[in-house]
C-alpha cells in the first residue's frame, strides 16, 4: 500500500467513525419508517463533506483527468470499498455505490463526448443516479444470451419493448436514466446479439411498475424496481458502444462491479461478526453467557477464517484485474463472487442464531445482512454459474499443468 | 389411519383442491398490498363452508362433548396439519391454527368454567383470535427462566410490567386476548416462578407498540407484535392454571403446537417442492433445462429424502405424545424441532436457487418459505437448544442400554 | 412386532452379551494378526450354539419348508441385522453375513434343484461360503450395463474371460463359488445382455489375484477379492436363472442386501456411538471433560437423530419391500442406501475426532467403522446414483400428485 | 520472488518431473508390498543427485554458515515444499521430510555445541532419522499439559517412564534417536513442568512396542510407531533447551512444521485433483463422462476454490511467520492448520467418489491422500482446537478494533 493510499485510508476511517456510524441509528430509522427509496437529508451534508475531503470518486482507475476523484488502482481501492461497507448507506456519501459507480466505469470506457457529458458528469457529480437493466422476469437471466428485451432502429430512434426488473436506483426520484441491455441483432450470433442504450426514465414507453420487494428490508434504502418498455424510444445517440457489442460492453463494468460488491460484502460481515460478538457476551440462556460458549466460538472462528481466506481472495483478484484486464481475471472474479457470497451468508446464518428472534427482525443489521447474503448468491451470477465457470478454466488448463508422468499414478495395483 | 379420518383426510383435501388453492393469488395479492393483520373477506366465507363440512377444530383429542371438533388424535390430525400448511393462509379457515389452536388446548386443560366460557368458547367458534406472549427482547427467551416480565398481585389484580414480542395475531383487530408469562413468585425455586394470566388486550396499561417486522412479508398475515406492560391490570380470576406453574401450564401448549407446526411446515415444503420442479422445467441457461441438470436433480433428491425422514420422525412423534404424554414425548419432539426446520431451511435455499432472482421476491411462496423456515430454526427453541435436550437425554439413558462387556472395545492394541 | 418375533430378538440380544461382546478383544486381537479371510477357531463353536438356540437363517421370507431357518419377514429382521450388526464378525455366527446371505436368497429363488443341492444346501448349514462378482476394475460399474465380462458359450460349458474385484469372500480357504455377472448376449438390448453364472473358484481358468486392501483394515475379516477369469469353465448347467436375465436376477437379492446391509450398519453406529460417550467421558483437555463441551454434546445429538431418522425410514423400506416387492420399494431402498450411509459416515467422523489419535488407529472399533461408511458410500451403488433414482420417481410422479390450481402460485406478482 | 529461489523451483520441478514422478509405480509397489519403514535402494541414489543440484536442505532461514543448505525464508520455501508434497515419499529425497526437518530447525535453535555435533549432523547429511515423541496414548495429548511421560533426574541421567505413540519414523532401521516430551518439574506451574531430551532408540529402558497401523496404508513408508520408555536412562547431557522449559522449545518446531505440513499437503492435493480430472474424463456411467457432469464439475470447482484460498492464507502465513515470528503468527497458523486439512479432506472425499471402488482402494494416491487428511485433522492440534485458538484471538483484540459508536447499531427497533 503507497502512503498515498494509506493515508486516505486513515481519512476514510475516521470519516466513518466520526461522520457515519454514530448517525446510524437515526438514519437507519429514518430509512425503514419511510417509503422505499427515501434520501435521509443529511446524505447530502455527508457528501459535501467527504467531497471536501478528498474522499470522492475513489477507485476508477481510468477516469479522465479532468473528472472528480482518485483514481486508485483496484488493489488500491478495494480495502476502502470494504470500510464503506461497514454501513449500507455509506458507499453513496463518498459515490462509490453500486450501481451507479460501476455504471460510470462503463460510460468511462464506452461513452462518447457527448454521452459523458450528459450522463457521465451528473454522475460523477453524485447529482442524479441511475440503474443498469439487464435482469428480466420471463426469462432465466444468469445466462445473458436469453436476455429478450428488444431494440429495434426506427428511424432516429432505438424503440425498447420488454420487461427489466432487479433494476437498482430506479423508482428513487433522483433515477435519471438506466443501461438497458436488448436484443438488437437478432440474427447474429448469440454473443453478438445484444446492444446496450440508455434510456432516460422519463422517455416515453418507459412504465416504472413497482418496487420489487425482496427478503428483508434494507432494500427500502436500494430498492429494485421493475420496468416495462412498452414501444419505449430513445435518440440514436443513446447508443452505448458498438451495435451488437453489448456483451462486450457489459463486461467493462463487471469485474470491477464483482470486486467493489465484494468488498463491501466484507466490510459488513466484519460489523456484523462485532455485533455478533458484543450480543453473545450480552445474553446469559442456561447460566452462561453465549460467548463462552463452544458453539458460539466455533462460529466465530469459523467466519473469521472464511472472512480471512475470502479477503486475500480478494484482494488477490484485485491484483489479477490491475495486472490482466477483465479476462486474464475471470477466473479469480468467479472464485470471490462465489467465496463472498457464501462466506456472508454462513456469517449471517450464524448472526441470526447468536441474536436469537432479534436476528430475524430490522432492529438489527444481522437480518437483513442474512437477507442481502441470500440474495447475493444470485445476484451477479448464481453459485452455479460461478462453479461452472472455475470448472471449465480447470479443465481448460489441466493438460498444460502436469506433465504425462503423473498418469502412471492413477492405478498402481499393490499385491499384497 | 381409521376409514373416518380418511374420509376426514380426503374432504379436507378436495376442499384445499376446489376452495383454497383457486383463490390463492387473489387472497395473496389482498394480503400482499393490505397493512399487516388484513384478513380477506373471502376468509369468513370460506370458514363457513368448512365448518359445515366437519371441518373445524381438528385435533384437540381432550375437547370437551359440548365442544364444536372431532377430537381426533395426534397421529390423525398430524396429516391433516400438512394438507392445511399447503397454502400459509389455510389452516385458520379450519380454526386450527397457531397460536389460537395451542391456546385453546391449553384452556382446554387449565380453564376453569367462567375462564372457558369468557375465553375459550368464542376462540372454537373463531370468532375472535388470542396471542401468546412469553418471548421477551429485553433476555435470552429460549431459556424460559429468563423471562422477568413481572406479575404482582395487588388486590383483586394482577399487575404485569415487562416488555413481550413474537406475540402472533396481536395487532389483529379481532384479536381479544393474549396468554402471557411472566414472574408471579420471584423468590421461589426458577422452574416455580412464573405463573400464566389472560391480559385482555384492552386492559388498562397494556400498550400496542408495533407490528415487529420479520425476513420477508409472510407475516404480513400473521404478525408478530410487540407489547408493553405498564402497570397492566387484570382481574385476580385471569390466573391460568396454579400460581407458580406456569411452566408446567405451558408445557401443555408446547408439545402438540410443535408437532402441528412441523406438519404444516412439511405442507408448505410439499408444495414448494412442487414449484422448484415447475420452475426448473421451464427455465433453460445454458442451453438446457434446469430439470435436466444433476444439481438441481439432487436438490430434489435431498430434499425428498429429508422431508421423507422428518415426517416418518413426526408422525413417530404424534404417536409417541398419544401413548406417552409430553413430558414422555420430549426427545421425539425436540429431534422434529431440529430435522423440520433444518429440512425446510435446506429446500427453501434451494428453491430459492431454482428460482433465481424471483426466489428471493415476494412473488412466490418461495422466498417467504425460506425466512419463515430461517425464523422457524429459532421459534419453538432454537436448534442448540434441542441439541442440548437430545444430547442430554442420549447421556441419561446410555448406562441402561449396554452392558459393561462392551467397554472393552475402546481399546484393543492389536500387536501386528 | 409380533410375541414369537420378539422372544427371538430377546434371544439374540441375550447371545450378543452372554457370548460375543465378551469375546470381542481375544477375536479382534486374532483377526487383526492374522491373514486376511482368517476365522478364528471360536467360531465354529459360536456358530453351532447360536443354531441350537434356533438363531439361524433368520430372515429369507420365502426359505423352503425343509431347509432350517426362520422366514421372518423383511420388517421382523431388520431388527436383527441391526443387532448382529453390533460387532462386525457377528453376523456369520447366524448365517445371516454378507454376501452368503443375498447369495442364498438368489439361489432360493433361482436356482433348480440340481443347483439348490449342490451350491444352496452347503450355504445353508453355514459349510462353505461364497462371494458375488460383479464389479469391474476396468469400467463404471455403478452403471450395471457397463459390465463387460465375457460369457461364452462352448460346447456343454460357459467360457468366462474379464476381471472382477469387490468379490466378498473371495480369497478365505473355505470360499468355495462365485456368483458371476456377465455379457452372454452382447446383441440383445442393454438389459438383456447379461446373464449370471455359478463359478466354482477351482474351476479351470480362475485366477485369484490378490485381497484388495481397502481403508482400513476390517477387511482383513470380510476381505474383498480380485478375480480374473482366464478362459475360465463352468458346465452349462451352472447359468443361474434364464440366460440374457442377468440383471432380473440380480434384482433378486439387491433390495434385501441393501436392508440388511444398512440395518447391520445402524447396529455398528449405536456401538460407535455409545463408545463416543465413554470416551469423551474419560478425556479431559483443557480442564474440562470433552463429554460437557457443547461440540461434542453437538455431535451426540446429530448422531442419534440422524440414527433415528435412519432407521425409521429403513423399517418403512423393511415393510415396502414385504408388501410391495423390490420395484414397489424400490425409492425406498435408494433413499435408505444414501441415509444410512451418510449418517454412518457422519457418526464416524465425529467419533474419530472425539477419539482424537486412537481414533485412526485399529485399536478400537471407530477408525474402521469409519472407513467402512466412506465405503458404503460407494457399494451398493453410490450415492450420486441414489439421487439420481429418487429425482427421476419424484418427477414421474408429480404431475398426478398436484393439480394444475396450483400452478398460479408460481407466479404472483404483488405490486406495492 | 527472487529470481534465485525462482531458479531453485524451477529446478525442483524439473527433478520431480524427470527424477521422481517417473519412478512412482515401481516405487509405490515396492513400498506398499514391503514391511513397514522399508526404504527402497533408489532413494539413496536420488538423495545424492538431488544435493549435487543444491537441492538439499532448502527452508531453515536460520541453518548455521557451515551447514549444507539453502536458508531459504519460509515464503520462499513454501512453494518448495508443496511441489515436494505431489508424491508421499519425494520430500525425504532433499532431506526436507517430517518429523526431521522440524526436528532440524529445533536443534539448530536449541542444541549446544555437543548436540549439534551428535544429533544435528548426521540428520543434516540425511544419514540417520530421527522421531519427536509427544503424544501419548493415555491422555488427551490434544492439550499439551496433559503429557504425563516422566523424566527423573537420577544422578547424571535422566531417567523416563511413560508411554508415546505416532512417533515418526520410529521404527525404522536407520532411526537413531527421538526428541521426547516428559514432566520434569511436577510441582512447577503447568507451562513450566516439561522438559524435552533427546533419546536415543538403543538406550537402556526404550521399548519398541509396534508399529500403529492408521487408516489407509501410506503409513507404509512413514510409519508411527509406540514406544514405552520403562526407566528409560539418558545422559543428563540430552536435556535439549532449559529445564521446563520444554512448551517454548516445542514452539520452535510448531510453526514451520505446520506450514510445511500444510504447503506438502497443497502438492498432494493438487495431484489428486489433477487425477480426479482424468479418471472422470475415463468413465462413462449413464452414457456419459463423469467429467461432463455438473456434480462432478462442481466439485472440481469448489477444490480449486478451496486449495486456492488455502494456498493463499499459507503463504500469508509464511509471511507473517518470517515477519512476526511463531507468536506473532499463531492466529494465521491456526488457521491454515485448519483450513489446510478441511479442504483436503473435502477433495479426498470427492476424488473417492468420483474414482468410485478404486478410490478406496491402494492402487492410488487417492484412498491414502483422503486417510492422511483425515488424520490431518487431527495431527498437529484438532480442528477444535485451533478454532478455539482463532476464537479467543479474536474475542481478545476485538475492543481494540472497533470504536464505541458500533453499539448502537445492536438494536435500533423500527417503528412501522
Amino acid at each position: 500500500m503507497t502512503s498515498e493510499s494509506a493515508a486516505l485510508r486513515e481519512r476514510l476511517v475516521t470519516f466513518m467513525h466520526e461522520q457515519v456510524l454514530p448517525r446510524h441509528p437515526d438514519v437507519h430509522r429514518e430509512i425503514a419508517s419511510s417509503p422505499a427509496g427515501h434520501r435521509p437529508a443529511v446524505l447530502a451534508e455527508l457528501k459535501a463533506r467527504a467531497r471536501a475531503q478528498g474522499l470522492w470518486n475513489l477507485g476508477m482507475p481510468t477516469l479522465p483527468d479532468d473528472a472528480p476523484g482518485t483514481r486508485l488502482s483496484n488493489e488500491a481501492f478495494a480495502p476502502m470499498a470494504e470500510i464503506m461497507g461497514w454501513v449500507y448507506w455509506a458507499a453513496e456519501i463518498f459515490n462509490c455505490h453500486a450501481p451507479d459507480l460501476p455504471n460510470m466505469e462503463m460510460l468511462v470506457q464506452l461513452a462518447n463526448e457527448e454521452q459523458r457529458r450528459q450522463w457521465l458528469s451528473p454522475l460523477l457529480e453524485g447529482a442524479v443516479c441511475s440503474g443498469f437493466a439487464m435482469t428480466e422476469p420471463d426469462v432465466a437471466s444468469s445466462d445473458a444470451r436469453n436476455i429478450r428485451c428488444s431494440i429495434e432502429r426506427s428511424g432516429d430512434e432505438w424503440v425498447l419493448n420488454g420487461r427489466k426488473w432487479f433494476v437498482g436506483n430506479v423508482g428513487r426520484p433522483d433515477c435519471r436514466f438506466v443501461i438497458a441491455m436488448g436484443v438488437s441483432d437478432p440474427e447474429a450470433p448469440p454473443t453478438r446479439r445484444h446492444s446496450a442504450v440508455i434510456v432516460p426514465v422519463d422517455a416515453p414507453g418507459v412504465e416504472f411498475v413497482r418496487h420489487v420487494p425482496i427478503l428483508g428490508s434494507r432494500h427500502r434504502y436500494g430498492p429494485h424496481g421493475e420496468l416495462r418498455f412498452n414501444n419505449a424510444r430513445v435518440p440514436v445517440g443513446n447508443l452505448l458502444g458498438e451495435q451488437g457489442r453489448g456483451f462486450a460492453a457489459a463486461q467493462v463494468r463487471l469485474a470491477t462491479a464483482r470486486i467493489h460488491h465484494c468488498m463491501r460484502f466484507l466490510g459488513a460481515a466484519e460489523v456484523v461478526l462485532r455485533l455478533m460478538i458484543e450480543r453473545a457476551s450480552q445474553r446469559h440462556p442456561f447460566g452462561q453467557a453465549l460467548i463462552d460458549r463452544e458453539t458460539v466460538q466455533h462460529w466465530i472462528a469459523r467466519s473469521r477464517l472464511e472472512l480471512e481466506q475470502a479477503r486475500l481472495l480478494t484482494l488477490d483478484a484485485a491484483r489479477q484485474l490491475d495486472a490482466l484486464g477483465g479476462i486474464g481475471a475471470r477466473r479469480a472474479i468467479s472464485m470471490i463472487k462465489l467465496a463472498v457470497a457464501e462466506a456472508c451468508f454462513a456469517l449471517g446464518d450464524r448472526a441470526i442464531q447468536t441474536f436469537g428472534a432479534a436476528g430475524v427482525t430490522e432492529d438489527t443489521p444481522v437480518g437483513s445482512f442474512f437477507a442481502e447474503a441470500r440474495a447475493f448468491r444470485i445476484y451477479d451470477g448464481p453459485d452455479e454459474v460461478h462453479l461452472r465457470t472455475i470448472a471449465r478454466m480447470e479443465l481448460d488448463e489441466t493438460g498444460a499443468r502436469w506433465p504425462a508422468p503423473l498418469l502412471p499414478m492413477l492405478h498402481v495395483p499393490a499385491g499384497l
